[in-house]
């Protein structure tokens, strides 16, 4: 089997990794529209060879590992593709992709989340167990092939990622709290702090907790621009209820409610439970 | 030189644990008014005895390692001390504390606080190398006795702390924007995460964006709404500066304007440069 991936970054390079140590994949061959890209991914062992677009379309998969409105620009243009191809979309939206697979080709089209990834990016970011032990989240999987269902499961499964089976609106809906809003929040607070601070003093006081909380904001604003358009409805009712929240907190400091405080603060604790 | 530590929880603990490797520590004694932390601490061998607060009041060096609104209250209660001895106080707020330590023991006590710690808690969170490498800032040191200054400064040397000096109200300022607003947002994003989410969604879908983000959430409630109401304006208006940066943003998502949008998270990946 070849496999062919498109966009050779963080996610597109870690997968040609992850593919070139299993069994069933004969060669993993790359394409990105960035020349330093596909140097930097021949360099890095990421893929075997670099193709043209005509030659990656012939892969037997092809993952996109692009930015989502990419993706879906992509697809638009695979209406020449063998009905036996499968592509695997590795976007971190999902509703307005599959809504836009051309109907054509929608059998061939598996809707793939990989819960997995760093604030880096481009080919250099790229490693070999970014996908291992973390879970892919497929989407509406009935409306694939059932060909394609099964290739994209076993090579998700090779690569060692536990699989998850989801609605691509509820999908949405939920990465819009649980990753996007963490998103935003995290470039407002990089914003905030050096608008207020000098680098010195964030060398200085920065211990684990805001280089945690800041590290997001290192994430790529091509892609994040995307995410944040594509699911921007669902963001801006998550970033609603976080701001309840933070008005919360605030109220209760001003207040100087302090049992109010701990009690609020004992109610978050509760993420222990879970996490 | 006999070591004496006021509370055995996560930062007291260590530093029972530092203080045991270095030589010129012979005997470190500890004091909890929680008798389950006093048995933990012997069972992890944080100190080596613990005793009763007549006798920690004779040790030659006093950390004191509580909740800020506890360490004020001690240092009142601190009036028939040696005049040599030396009382290092490790709260993460300095302004309130320094400006209420009695004026007959102000040259007894530096104020310290050491750039570190975990959202852990207790006596079984503490960590033989949590100071190691770490930054302390100490403030107001021209107020310290010298015998004192001398003892902290080569304490926190021989721990193998990086020592910064620093006026209490800046600390107090930068800390705001730099460790306790991080703290009021990761416990706002984690209440609204777990209104809007069960459980079972949060585990699929939480990466390592929202663990990072979230982590700050399972901090100790006593010791936050203590800090939080000593720094309460500081950190009022750091909470004010960061709603205006995620006003900035839901604004550039709602507007629909995504090249502002993209030049803003550029700006917050200048943090690259710093951290």
């Amino acid at each position: 089997m070849v496999a062919g991936i498109v966009g050779l970054g963080l996610m597109g390079g870690s997968m040609g990794l992850a593919l070139k140590s299993i069994p069933h994949i004969n060669r993993v061959v790359g394409y990105d529209h960035n020349p330093t890209h596909c140097d930097e991914a021949l360099k890095h062992h990421l893929v075997d060879e670099i193709v043209s677009w005509e030659q990656i379309k012939q892969s037997d998969v092809i993952f996109l590992a692009i930015p989502v409105e990419g993706i879906i620009k992509v697809l638009e243009g695979f209406t020449d593709l063998s009905p036996e191809c499968t592509i695997i979309d590795l976007g971190s939206t999902k509703e307005k992709i599959v809504e836009n697979i051309p109907p054509q080709i929608r059998h061939n089209v598996v809707a793939a989340h990989p819960m997995t990834g760093t604030e880096k990016f481009g080919p250099s970011a790229a490693l070999p167990d970014l996908y291992r032990d973390k879970i892919v989240v497929l989407c509406n999987l009935d409306e694939s092939g059932e060909h394609q269902r099964k290739t994209a499961w076993s090579l998700f499964e090779a690569i060692g990622m536990k699989i998850v089976t989801m609605d691509a609106k509820e999908h949405d809906r939920h990465a819009a709290y649980i990753s996007h809003l963490p998103h935003a929040i995290s470039y407002s607070l990089a914003n905030a702090v050096m608008a207020q601070e000098d680098a010195k003093n964030i060398l200085i006081l920065a211990a684990g907790g805001f280089r945690d909380m800041s590290r997001l904001a290192k994430s790529s604003p091509i892609m994040w621009e995307e995410i944040f358009k594509q699911n921007r409805s669902n963001l801006l009712e998550a970033m609603d209820h976080f701001e309840e929240e933070l008005k919360r907190c605030r109220k209760l400091i001003t207040d100087g409610d302090w049992d109010g405080l701990r009690r609020w603060m004992e109610d978050a604790n509760k993420l222990h439970d879970i996490l």
